[in-house]
């Protein structure tokens, strides 16, 4: 896992799909947040980190860890528009919230977030802690089982830390449960 | 993960592959034990666990976990002796310690270590703590994405174990929490 | 293989792509067509049926097999247009033909070409053979050992037909070469 | 596919599985074979060549293509005896008939037929014509588009045989061309 853990920049984003309200960082703090960076026309994307964003979705608690999408649009924008990833989140059948990365202008095709973060492409997978530090940004592939286990890393810190404040049985049955 | 966490039981192995000495679960206390039952004829094993559990060798330190694979005869022992074994191992590039667990007899196919564990068949993937305690027992198929999550919370509570001076322990056993 | 043959539609294409000239059945009599109906958001057709059409694009020499997309869009409309159809070829690298589908309009969502075949739906893949007869229509996943075994059946009767006309050398040697 | 087609040698097997008689090239005169050269231990044959030579098994008629498989152990003989082998074909449900290659004994551990067919190695897949021929021998790994292709090659000829009252044979035997 990537070292001490900065601050995760903030997300700007124009649109949100599957969520009632606007995602900030700050609302989630206390959760383990995997952000997938992705485009709709991105065959990688497509084939290997979205039906992961989806596993990891599926499998650990919502109270635990916030799995988040961003379309980070940075070529073919006119292929790529709301409406279009509207549609495909439906077909693909993406329950959980997508923000749509806001258009940098100025000539460079790169959106803002994705220049706060200073990503490389898509698909891109970034992990950012309980306490708001980004833990890891990988461009390309990350395996199931060492995501997992990171995931799960990040999740451990949470609850140490809890206990250290005493609640350690809320956390701990919470946690825990996750996993049965 | 599964409930309170007993001991688990010893292995009763007859000859062991990949490792210079016996492997005994008191002389690998401390480290996270992934243990996988498994059939050199068993398709489910050769499919989907053999090329798991070398995922989880490969990914994770050998300092916090051990993988090793227990052949768990119980059906064709004929077909599955020592001498195949050894064939397999060397063709599949199993590079783990693996033990053959000892035949029952008394007209009962399945072999003793089997019989303690009270296995339901191969493959199944058993975790074990740094306290030797059984943690998980699955036959049948586990996601990457959960068998790493739960190893690395099985590793986290050594890693809490350690911060917090030993009241972690009883924490755990009294709550039944796996992620402090 | 489906029974008889009736003559193929023609079809009706408002824009094509991958090909300087807009393909009509006729031009394409002598040589096998398979032509595979399409919608780009349909992830059925994205997994499977695009790239197993780009495998037989790739295997069979293009004297005696057409491959051709048609991107019949019957469900969301405004996400699928010609600029995101571009995009989509140019980002998953379909060499191949793939030409528009006539929207019908009338409140009938379901394009002209795919009305005339009575699709069912994407994927489809339809096969013509070399006298411009449709001689299967399958909605859905079609294994690569039938599709092949089903395309050189085609071929060979072209193969065999041309025999019948004394030319059997030339037909035979192009046939003979492609599978080497 | 591969050239002239000699004829192909014929199969010295100590035992067969999967049929109450042996089976002898004349006797399957008329019918494409399939014949896959394997080891139950070479994880390529298991992972590929195994599962193919089912699929082709269960999509072709058998009174058209026969599907041989050929157990052609040149290495750890004891670990793969008949015994081994039964229990193979049992768990991974073959259902074809299955020979095992004569020992060749002498010093060299490759085994008679596979020394006949100068194999290098397995797997590997030998398709034989309905006139006995040998038309192609190939190690590693065949996709499931040109395999069921040039099976289906091969069953044409066949057919356009009975069409063509023989002449047909004749033409492909001069110029090589597996088409007519």
């Amino acid at each position: 896992m990537t070292g001490a853990g900065t601050a995760a920049p903030p997300w700007d984003v124009v649109q949100w799909f599957n969520t009632e309200r606007p995602l900030v960082l700050d609302a989630l703090r206390g959760r383990v947040i995997v952000l997938g960076a992705f485009q709709m026309l991105c065959p990688g994307c497509v084939e290997h980190s979205i039906p992961q964003l989806k596993r990891v979705h599926d499998l650990f608690p919502s109270g635990d860890v916030a799995v988040i999408g961003l379309h980070t649009v940075f070529e073919h924008h006119d292929a790529m528009g709301p409406t279009s990833l509207r549609a495909f989140l439906h077909e693909y059948r993406v329950g959980f919230p997508v923000g749509i990365d806001r258009p940098g202008g100025g000539g460079d095709p790169t959106p803002l977030t994705m220049r706060a973060y200073g990503l490389q492409g898509t698909p891109t997978t970034i992990l950012i802690d309980r306490d708001g530090r980004l833990r890891r940004q990988t461009f390309g592939h990350l395996s199931d089982l060492q995501l997992g286990a990171e995931i799960m890393a990040l999740i451990g810190e949470g609850a140490a830390m809890t206990e250290q404040t005493g609640s350690a049985a809320n956390v701990c049955s919470t946690t825990g449960c996750e996993m049965v």
